[in-house]
C-alpha cells in the first residue's frame, strides 16, 4: 500500500512510476533543470482526470498537466513532484462541426492531428507555433505563431472549453455561439492559466476556411532596420498579412546549417498571403511595393505546395536550427519572446540585436513581427556561472525594454517557471488580483504549483 | 452632517441628491421600474473614482456605474439605492496612437464622440450597438451590434484597461502589444462583469482603418426562412460581410411608421461591405448570387454617404420603431437577444416568430444574424398582470430555445436584472466559480449589488 494504491485502481497500468517514464515527462526543450513527476498518470476521459484530482485535493499532492512537452517556460514540469497528468491519450477530435466552423477536440490531440482530420473539409486550424503542441498546452499557456497576424492566437480561437477545477468538479464554459454576454469570462480566464486554475479536458475550436490562393515568398533586405521598417508601414497600411516572419543574419546561418538552406546571410522577411487568387496577387504586389520603398534585395516566391511546406518546415526548425550555431547537447538554449506595439519593433530589435553583440553571445532572431513578436534564441552552457549570468542579464534587460516600450515580457511562450520575476514589473498591483483568483479556485495550491506567480514577498 | 458629506467635501456640486438628477440616472429605456440611486457622483479623475470608492467600502454604500443609461438589462440602476457613478465627466480621448492603431479613452466617451475625434486620422472604431452608448458601459456589457460579424465586439477590441477595484485600488491590465501570456487575462474577466468585480476607468482600444471601398444594400425575400438560410450559406462561404441584418415583416412596418421608409412588409437583409473597391464589388456579386438561390425579389443599394447613413439610422431606431407598432409611454418593451450557432438560426427564428404569432404579442425581430445573434422586441402592459406573463413566458422559451441549440441567453445586451434567472441554465456548475470571483474581488458586496449573479439558492 503506498500513498498512490488508490489511483492504481483506478488506472491501473495507466499510472506509471517507473523512472523511465517519469524521466520522459521530466524533460524540457529549453534550459531547466529534470525535474521529476512521483507518477505519471494517463487519463482517457475528463471523470478519470476528475477522479485523480479529487486524489490530489485529499491527499494534497501536486498536479502538473502535461500535452507534448513543448512548452519554452517550463510549464509542464513537476517541479514540486506529485503526479504529471499526461495527456497522450486523450486524443479524440469529438466533433467536427463543418456548418459551424468549429471542432470539439480533446486536449492531448496536437494541431497537425487535428489538421490531419479535418482534410476532407475544406476547413483549418490555422494557429501555428513551431512545436506541434497539443491543443490543451496551446490553450493553457495562450500560444499563437506565424499565423496570429491574419487569424488571431488562442485567445481568439478558443470558443468554449471543458475543465476540471480543483475540487474534481467538471465546469463547462461557453457556448458554441460566436459571442455571449453572459456573465464572466471563464473561458478566457483559463485559457492562459498554464493549468494553475483549472484543468482543460476539452476544447471547442474556431475553424477557418482553407483559402483559395496561397502565396510564400522570402525577400531579403540590406539590414534588419530596414526589414522591420517594411513590416511597420505594411501593417500600418492594413495588408492582411497571413504571415510576415523576421529572419535575421544569424538566424539565416543557423538555418542554412541545420536546414541546407543556401540563403544569403543578410536579415529576410518570410511572407505569405492568403485569399481568393486575385486578392493574393493584389496583396502580394503591395507588400513588394512597400517592401522595395525599404530596399528589399531579392524576391523568391515559393509557388507550389512542397515549397511553401519546406520554407515553413524550415522556419519552424527555428528553435534547433538556433541549436545548431553552438551544437552540444550540454548547452542550453534561453528563448526570449517579448511583444511590443508595432511601432516600437525597430528599437526594440535592433537594441536586442546590439545587446546580444555586447555580451558575445550566439543569438538569433526570429518572429512574428507582425504582431509586434520576436524571439532571441541564446545559447550558453549553464554549467558556466558567467554565461549563464550574462544570458540571464541580456534577457532581462530585453524585458525592461519591451516594458518600458509599452509591451509585455511574453508574447505567447508564457510565464512558467522562467519569468515570474518580471511579473510584478509587468502587471503591478493588477498581480495582487491575479493571487486573489488562484486562492478562490486553487486555494491547497495543488494545480500546477510554482508556475505563473512569483513567490509573495 | 451626513452619510455623504466626505463625499461632498471631494466633490463639491458634483455630488447631487437632487430628485431630479437622481431621476436622471434612474430611468432605462427597457421595462424595469425607476430605481433611485441615493446620490449621483461626477468624477472627473480616476483617482476621484478611487476616492469614492474607498468611500463606499468603509461604509457599506453601494455603488454603482452609469454610461449613457441606455443598457437594456438594467445595469446601470442603483437598485440598492447607494452612489450612482456618472462619467459624463470623463469624456477624454487620451492617446491616439495611429500608428499602433489604438485609441486611450475614458470610459464617459461615446461611441460617435470617439469617431469623431478619430475623423482625421483615417481610423476608425467599429462597435456599434443601436445607442450611442458610452466605451466604458459597452466594455462593461461586452457590448457588440451590427459590425460584429466583421469586427468582433468588444472583448476582441479592447487591448488594455485601468480599473477601480472594491478597496479603491487601481489596477492596469493588459498592454498595448497585440497579444501576450503573461498571467491571467484579467482585460477579459473585466470586460463583460457589467461593474461588479471593478470599475473600468479607462480603456485602451483596438482601431481600424476606414475601408477605401464601403458598398450596402436592402434585399427583400420572400419568407423569413429564405431569408435566414441565405445568411447561413453567406457565413459558412466565408464572405467576409461587415454587416449583415435580418429585419422580418413586423420590423420593416414599425420602420415605416417610425422612420417614414416605405419598404414593402416583407423580411429583408440590410447588409454591408467593406474592402478594396474592387473587393468590395467582388463580394458584393458572391453575396447576390447566393442571395439569389434563396429568391431574394428585389436589390437596392444605398450608393452615397447620405443613403447609407439613413439606412443605418432607420436600423438603429429598431428599439423605437418597435415601440411605435404600440405606441403609448405606458408600455414596455421586452428585448430578448439570444445567439445560437449559425446553423441553429433559421430554427430559433422561426421558432421565435411562432411563439411571439401565439402567444398573441406585437413583437419585431430584427438582428445581427452573421453572428447567429437576433432580437425580439416585444411591448407589454406592466400593469396588465396577463401580459407581463405572457411576455415573459414568451422570452423564457425563447432563452430555453437558444440554450437547446447550443447557444446563450445573451449576445451582447448582458444579464443585469433581466437575465440572472437563466444563468445556473446556461452555466451549470461553473456558476459555483463566477461566485468565487465575485467573493474573491468584492467581499463586501458593493460593487453594482443586485447584478449579473442570481441570489443563491
Amino acid at each position: 500500500m503506498t500513498l498512490f494504491t488508490p489511483l492504481e485502481q483506478l488506472l491501473g497500468d495507466r499510472l506509471a512510476t517507473s523512472d523511465a517514464i517519469r524521466q520522459q515527462n521530466a524533460r524540457n526543450e529549453a534550459h531547466f533543470p529534470l525535474a521529476m513527476p512521483d507518477a505519471v498518470a494517463f487519463p482517457e476521459t475528463t471523470e478519470e482526470v476528475a477522479a485523480i484530482v479529487r486524489f490530489c485535493a485529499e491527499t494534497g499532492t501536486p498536479i502538473t498537466p502535461f500535452g507534448t512537452g513543448t512548452s519554452l517556460e517550463g510549464q509542464h514540469l513537476a517541479i514540486k513532484g506529485g503526479i504529471s497528468l499526461d495527456f497522450s491519450r486523450m486524443k479524440k477530435v469529438l466533433e467536427i462541426n463543418a456548418e459551424d466552423l468549429n471542432v470539439v477536440v480533446q486536449p492531448g490531440v496536437t494541431r497537425t492531428e487535428l489538421n490531419e482530420e479535418l482534410r476532407a473539409t475544406g476547413l483549418f486550424f490555422p494557429i501555428d507555433p513551431g512545436a506541434d503542441a497539443s491543443l490543451g498546452g496551446m490553450a493553457a499557456t495562450r500560444a499563437s505563431g506565424t499565423t496570429a497576424v491574419r487569424y488571431g492566437t488562442l485567445r481568439e480561437n478558443v470558443l468554449a472549453l471543458e475543465a476540471v477545477m480543483s475540487d474534481g468538479s467538471i465546469i463547462r464554459t461557453g457556448t458554441k455561439a460566436r459571442k455571449s454576454s453572459a456573465g464572466y469570462d471563464l473561458t478566457h480566464l483559463l485559457v492562459g492559466s498554464e493549468g494553475t486554475l483549472g484543468i482543460i479536458t476539452e476544447l471547442t475550436l474556431k475553424l477557418h476556411g482553407l483559402p483559395e490562393g496561397i502565396a510564400s515568398a522570402t525577400c531579403r533586405f540590406p539590414s534588419v532596420e530596414e526589414a522591420v521598417n517594411c513590416v511597420i508601414l505594411t501593417i500600418q497600411s492594413g495588408l492582411p498579412m497571413a504571415r510576415i516572419e523576421l529572419v535575421d543574419e544569424m538566424m539565416v546561418r543557423g538555418f542554412n546549417i541545420h536546414a541546407g538552406s543556401d540563403l544569403p546571410e543578410q536579415p529576410h522577411l518570410f511572407v505569405e498571403f492568403h485569399g481568393s487568387p486575385s486578392g493574393v496577387a493584389e496583396q502580394a504586389q503591395s507588400f513588394r511595393e512597400i517592401a522595395e520603398d525599404f530596399g528589399m534585395e531579392s524576391w523568391a516566391e515559393a509557388n507550389t505546395t512542397e515549397a511553401r511546406n519546406a520554407l515553413w518546415k524550415m522556419r519552424h526548425g527555428a528553435h534547433f536550427a538556433s541549436a545548431a550555431l553552438r551544437p552540444g547537447a550540454q548547452y542550453g538554449t534561453l528563448a526570449t519572446d517579448v511583444c511590443v506595439p508595432i511601432s516600437q519593433l525597430a528599437e526594440a530589435v535592433l537594441q536586442a540585436q546590439a545587446d546580444a553583440r555586447a555580451a558575445g553571445l550566439v543569438s538569433t532572431i526570429v518572429g512574428h513581427v507582425g504582431d509586434g513578436n520576436f524571439h532571441c534564441a541564446a545559447r550558453f552552457d549553464p554549467n558556466d556561472p558567467a554565461e549563464v549570468e550574462a544570458v540571464h542579464a541580456f534577457a532581462g534587460k530585453l524585458n525592461e525594454t519591451a516594458l518600458r516600450l509599452g509591451g509585455t515580457v511574453t508574447g505567447e511562450h508564457g510565464i512558467g517557471i522562467g519569468k515570474q520575476k518580471y511579473m510584478k514589473a509587468e502587471h503591478g498591483p493588477a498581480l495582487d488580483w491575479m493571487r486573489r483568483i488562484k486562492l478562490a479556485f486553487d486555494p491547497k495550491g495543488i494545480l500546477n504549483p510554482g508556475k505563473l506567480l512569483p513567490p509573495e514577498d
